[in-house]
């Protein structure tokens, strides 16, 4: 998606580390606006007619899918970071690797709002590892829900996440995949 | 709001200590277009006209903002919360009181995304005792920023943070106050 790789370049910071920061436009301060346009593009690619819900993870891939959720007239639905050991029934749960955090994070979603009768896009921001879709992915799995695609705005390529569900066959779509990011600029992957 | 009132007492459980779950529609599953209908009603309240951010905290507040932003064709921001001791620069802070924790939370907003410039309406999916949206008005007097009102879909009215608001003198609207809920049922303030 031409326009949102200008932003990355126009806006993004990169951090020691290839750390990319789009926090002006993508996740702290977002932009709205853009989000809508990235819902119309994922609608060009995935068949949203046969999406009834879609499914992220908490916080920063909310605001995304949210929009998205709007413009197609469906729910969303965010998968919570648990916030303790004792987690109550009720629940799927999968357990992730959160490299921001360097800890074990594990995701939960209540059975009540996912369930074997539906049929799910996963919206996030950003692929990095891949630990966040691949929690999103196994609750899916649980609720013996029917995936439908996975949607990312932006995904850093060499990091590898992406790649891993390409080569696992799933219907897959970032808007920007970034192939090298340091001090001398950000490289974008050609499309697939 | 009338539409979210009965959608209160058709799906909302209340839970000993007079918690209300909401979380078919609102803070865990998402209904959008609910949300869509609850920006007009904040846009009938509120002259949007003047506002160019809308103000959140993470993470429940985040999906009602960005369809409050998106439909009013302005940014959202959203108050972090702090992950750790050491918080770098560049940052407004809070310190709230989580009832939901049971401890202390920083809530932290980049200085790059709020200025002196802005008009600011924060959104909130939820308001009891109303730590996290005084925590949001000190971010906003911090920027310098102009607050230009605080919308909030349910208020519990009976733990007093819309009323300390109200005695303030701030531009607040809640769109359903919650006067009483235990075992017999959910009571609704009357208008103000």
């Amino acid at each position: 998606m031409q326009e949102l790789k200008e932003r990355i370049v126009k806006e993004g910071k990169v951090l020691p580390g290839s750390i990319i920061k789009v926090d002006g436009f993508l996740n702290h301060r977002v932009d709205c606006a853009l989000m809508s346009r990235m819902a119309d593009e994922f609608a060009g690619y995935f068949d949203i007619s046969k999406v009834d819900l879609v499914l992220t993870a908490e916080a920063s891939g909310i605001a995304l899918a949210a929009v998205c959720a709007y413009k197609w007239g469906i729910p969303m639905v965010y998968a919570k970071k648990a916030k303790s050991d004792n987690i109550e029934g009720g629940l799927y749960q999968s357990e992730i690797y959160s490299y921001t955090y360097k800890k074990k994070v594990t995701q939960i979603l209540s059975k009540e709002w996912m369930t074997e009768k539906n049929h799910v896009l996963i919206v996030d921001d950003f692929m990095a590892n891949g630990e966040a879709v691949r929690g999103l992915c196994e609750l899916v799995q649980q609720a013996g829900a029917e995936l439908i695609g996975i949607g990312i705005a932006v995904e850093k390529g060499f990091q590898g996440g992406g790649d891993r569900l390409r080569a696992m066959g799933l219907n897959y779509k970032a808007l920007a995949v970034i192939e090298k990011a340091d001090e001398t600029g950000i490289v974008f992957r050609e499309e697939d």
